[in-house]
């Protein structure tokens, strides 16, 4: 039986304006909940092992009139995203001590959670268990139902990939290769950009950073233009991408990680292609393919095990690492998937 | 047999910048073509009976260094668009002397088409023949296969089309209303707003000229949120309705006519509701769907017949009259689809 006194929390000092910053969040030392469910609670009390940091995070930090797609954070509590938690007790039927989860948890060391219908148990342990924070966890499922499901790709169509070594880049690069298309990709650095043609076998990569003109690197790379972009930055990058469509070629909108931090979002001024050009431009929401879990988890893991599908993760180490980690995605220090480990599988 | 000593023509005097004036365009009084068929060939010489005007005119009055889903006109030759001809002379076995038809000609009185293949037999010359350049033309079936194909409608659900009065917008509100939705339209006038009420069935429209805050006018026409947003102008009003949408709603881009006069699109900046709400945005080409002209065309002149579909024109009287009649859609002048009528079924 596990036994602890304090527990370490990361809070919301305030709303964030602009870029955020470390200030913006504080590590702060909490009386510790029991960590046994009391009788009659269907909740659950987990260990939280690795904490996810994601773009979507700054989106919550801003304090937002009309209800958004999720609810924003209140500054004084402690933060939450999806992590990896091995359960130290339950009062749910569908869990145990001992089980491991991943799903949304608190930036924090002991979790309740008291809707453990909204976690997943974690099939494959032998995976490396950060994973369940990435290539199968929310990124993963991003990259998989944006991919496969929304962009519906064919065989021999050119596929480009923006912040493509990230989380959800990473693998929708990996993936549009197994659907045997051909896929290019953007990133921030000549690391990641060397990274994302050795490791993730795209075929071509730029740094966006080194081009002056961004439609016309992508007028290079695909000269016959592009069938499928899949979109994770917006902004400049969507407006260069739009002239590069090919008739009837689709835009998954999966995040605008450029305009998170704009007070005011910018314009895209070059929709017009979307007419001339027959074009389908959509956006969605992993929550709602959740169903789906089950069988990208198999197919997923399926990959890993015949290392069709590699990833790399930048881990930082301790829950006080967490402020930094997050954010450092919106400068691009991670590279690869950003998450924290926080305890070890004991 | 027609016989005819000149040809009074329509030409683009120069390429176009910003909004297009009467100078643009001029009227010159050329040779007649031969009226009949040299032996051997293949086209068809037509007479023009009705000519249309359509805002998707300007994009090719513009010189395009990147070849555009249309060729731009050429300054000193004639205009060119879709009208309702009879057939003069015939070399096409499709095709004889008499024959009414619709399709690609040219601004003038007489048109020889080298690729009759383009062209509609007009099956129903008991309907006005000038319907045939609007509710049983290309406007007609861009209403038809943007909403029905493109949008996939649900009866029940809330529609919203801007241009509401103009040549597309009226068949979308009427074909809506068939469908069983609810539909509210904007359009620049207040005669225009009450002709959308009264004429053409929606259930509520308002004059976008008069609302200082057209997010706020959606919001009150919409208190639910809008399903399907058929687009026609773009720009401000697009960005109004993104934040008005529902979840899983569609915007049809059927065209974006507040834009064809900038030198530099304005910038649509709420795109992240399309993440945030799961929207699917689409354009395009009524060409594409020329195949489903015949079963259209049935399926509306049935509705035109019991009187389920009205349709309000606005014509113009003789060849001189296009310059006027084309740059009058830019300013709204226009109550209805613009066409102007050539000569007389004789």
């Amino acid at each position: 039986m596990e036994a602890a006194t304090s527990n370490k929390t990361v809070i919301l000092k305030r709303y964030v304006t602009g870029v955020p910053s470390e200030d913006d969040i504080e590590v702060v030392t909490a009386e510790a909940p029991p960590l046994v469910v009391p009788a009659g609670s269907a909740a659950v009390v987990v260990k939280n092992l690795y904490l996810s940091c994601d773009p979507y995070m700054r989106i919550r930090m801003t304090r937002h009139e009309v209800p958004n797609f999720i609810p924003d954070f209140i500054p004084g509590e402690v933060l939450a995203n999806n992590g990896v938690s091995k359960v130290l007790s339950s009062g749910h039927p569908d869990f145990k001590a001992g089980d491991l989860v991943w799903g949304m948890t608190g930036w924090e060391e002991y979790t309740t959670i008291s809707n453990p219908e909204s976690l997943f148990k974690i099939n494959h342990p032998e995976i490396p268990l950060s994973y369940y924070t990435g290539v199968l966890g929310m990124p993963g499922l991003s990259a998989y139902v944006g991919f496969f499901e929304v962009s519906k790709p064919k065989k021999g169509e050119y596929v480009f990939v923006s912040a493509a070594s990230g989380a959800v880049g990473q693998i929708v690069g990996q993936l549009a290769k197994i659907a045997g298309c051909y896929v290019v990709g953007s990133a921030g650095s000549d690391e990641k950009v060397n990274l994302l043609k050795t490791k993730f076998s795209f075929d071509d990569a730029f740094n966006y950073k080194k081009e002056p003109d961004l439609e016309a690197a992508l007028k290079r790379c695909f000269p016959e233009g592009i069938d499928i972009n899949f979109e994770n930055v917006g902004g400049a990058t969507l407006d260069a991408v739009l002239p590069n469509m090919r008739p009837r070629g689709r835009i998954v909108v999966c995040g605008m990680m450029s305009q998170y931090n704009l007070e005011r979002p910018q314009g895209v001024r070059n929709l017009f292609y979307l007419v001339s050009k027959s074009l389908r431009m959509e956006g969605f929401l992993v929550f709602n393919y959740y169903g789906m879990y089950r069988r990208f988890e198999e197919e997923m893991a399926g990959y890993l095990r015949d290392g069709r599908v590699a990833c790399v993760e930048d881990i930082a180490d301790g829950l006080d690492s967490l402020p930094a980690a997050l954010v450092g995605l919106f400068s691009g220090r991670n590279v690869g998937k950003q998450l924290v480990a926080v305890a070890a599988l004991d």
